[in-house]
């Protein structure tokens, strides 16, 4: 496929995984007696991965994620030439997904505005320090991306990577969301948080930062261990 | 297998996702403290795909819903011949279905009547506006096509589509019960609001009309991003 | 296999489901906000099933269900010769598991005695009658059979079927806990009817009729509409 | 794969599996109306264990438990040789998660101090007796491993036994939490209560030699009925 093609798939399934896990999140957690509540957010953004990765996995290695594409030019995955439209792609998608978000939410009477974004300390949803939030980010995406180079590995059985990997961001937020809101993806933060400014934004700097650092720790741990 | 069995798979099928689907909602939904709430409801529709898909794909393809069947006649794998007897075959599982759970409703003391139709505005679930609905049906099944497309394309891996399509499915209801109940299925608005009558039927031309129409971009953008 | 061995394999297989099934319903359903609710039951159940088809589906067919050895005895999949052995080993298997929960849940102070037995009418958990839990138990076996038969035809995906039968029962559950708390197996309904006792045990016929009239309809439907 | 390499896949598998399992406890599970109660808590130890097993399965086998490795060698499947190595490696996984709880935890105002550490009687999480929780945790995991040499088995299907096994685990937690919080695993248990201390480590003998002797009896019962 052509780069071109393959970052256009990029930027579909990044706009599929920030719709469905923070629109679910936005729309339907917090209802009284019927809303999702964090579990119902956890599946809705482990099957965005799980769904698109059946969908475009042949054609982009759906990352819908800068820090696991460049995780995955770590360890020795990806090329670094085409990071930068995959890393645009990614970025363009989260923040269509977010402005339909914004759309949609606001035909209902009384939106408040919010829309998911990641945050820490006093952005925090249950009040955790920013060491905290750096801490949970690094480690999460640390093992998504250890979890990720290891269901891809040529031993691994075929055709069931796309529910490791997803299944492992359901569980990824199962953990985290009280914590930051759950990010491990730079482009996930990066829509919201642009659409809402204010502390969303100011904030933005570890939700790249963070899942960077522990994308490129975890892709070199995998690449460590399973090689004699 | 003839076009009439085939059919057939189709009406059972599509009975089979309405039963599971609207009657769970009706059913389990809202039963204090231990109701499935829209997490259950969700997991119950995209269940029915899943399990079906394993049951009938090999047999019809296992559609059950006139916009899927439509959507991939745009997409080049189906034959428009043959759409009017799925449709109809479709609508006709879905019109069994909902007679079955008001029969089995009306066996409890003081079952009001509803069936999980669709709606928007005053019929919305939590009073989202038309536009509002018009453009979660059409984007939900747009990216519900693309995944089919993409899930069941030669170069992804074989036997696993069921379980990608049915969690899309699954996903689809996490983001969007709130706004409209969830279509992206014609058949499953119909049956339903031929037996409830009133506001659900004045509404029905619209989970006709965007589902379809998001079927057909969805299919088309699959088509044209999957091909060099 | 010989036969005894696997007549013990659906022993223990059944002694999983209606442990994992009843058992999470008594202990875990009712908890005050962490309970796990119908949704959390529905899984319960049908992860037995999914878990034990790939521990013993190479052995015994990992049937569990006297209504399942019956309807496939009618679908030309199984040898009636075996039904007595499988049929006693299930029963066997359900009533070890519901007298470990009793045992258990008796560990605990206040424990009320009930073991999640199946009814209609005044024994319904929301109060269906009789004849809405004979259509509901007679369809969603009828559904259940044909869900197996096509799952496991040699023309759908190989070693998916676990899958598909187990989310079925967990679809099963989600749809129809409140009429009868759900049965579909007889097995399942003995177990807890004997020990419980009382209107458990004056209504348990139903929970043999309705399934087995269902699994044969399910069985022969499916074998009509699958060949040409 | 050299012995120090698999254990450091064990150790980190064990890391996952407590940071996954114990974590979502402590953070996410008991929040008002949001939580993710016991449901989401199964769902969480049950996806470790999916999503590592497809990681690091063709790596070290992926046991992440003691009393697993242990059954295995019962079960003819794992070099006693090995033992020491692979226990070593999963008890410093699990203390390394236990502490990297509390430092998140940590960084939120008001923090108890609990780490999801396992009990009975006064510390069961419903006042179940010892007696209950000694036989729940035997019983428990001598199912585990019936399903997991079954599910692992050369005639089961190949590629799904890391669902199948999860899925086990996420059983085991819908049914046991109750009553001990759930073990069936020795490292799991042992992690928080030394870091946790007073009674967690008292009763913490129970963890092991429950899981244990299950685990062996279990190993045994899959090895005699799958051969004739």
């Amino acid at each position: 496929m052509s780069l071109s093609k393959r970052a256009l798939a990029e930027l579909i399934g990044t706009f599929w995984l920030v719709l469905g896990g923070c629109g679910s999140a936005v729309l339907a957690a917090g209802i009284p007696d019927l809303g999702l509540g964090y579990l119902g957010v956890s599946f809705a953004f482990g099957l965005t991965v799980v769904t698109m990765a059946y969908a475009i996995g042949h054609i982009s290695g759906c990352h819908l994620n800068p820090a696991v594409s460049i995780g995955l030019v770590a360890g020795g995955r990806f090329s670094a030439k085409e990071l930068p439209h995959y890393i645009i792609a990614q970025v363009l998608g989260a923040i269509l997904a977010a402005l339909l978000i914004r759309t949609i939410a606001s035909g209902m009477e009384g939106y408040a505005g919010g829309l998911a974004s990641n945050g820490f300390a006093e952005h925090s949803p249950h009040g955790y320090s920013m060491m905290a939030g750096l801490i949970t980010e690094i480690v999460m995406t640390a093992m998504f991306l250890f979890i990720i180079m290891g269901a891809t590995d040529k031993r691994a059985p075929a055709g069931l990577a796309p529910l490791a990997i997803g299944f492992t961001l359901v569980l990824i937020h199962l953990i985290s969301i009280p914590v930051t809101n759950t990010s491990v993806n730079p482009a996930r933060s990066t829509g919201p948080a642009l659409i809402e400014g204010g502390i969303a934004l100011q904030q933005l700097w570890l939700f790249w930062l963070a899942p960077i650092v522990g994308a490129v720790i975890g892709a070199f741990a995998y690449k460590t261990i399973s090689q004699d």
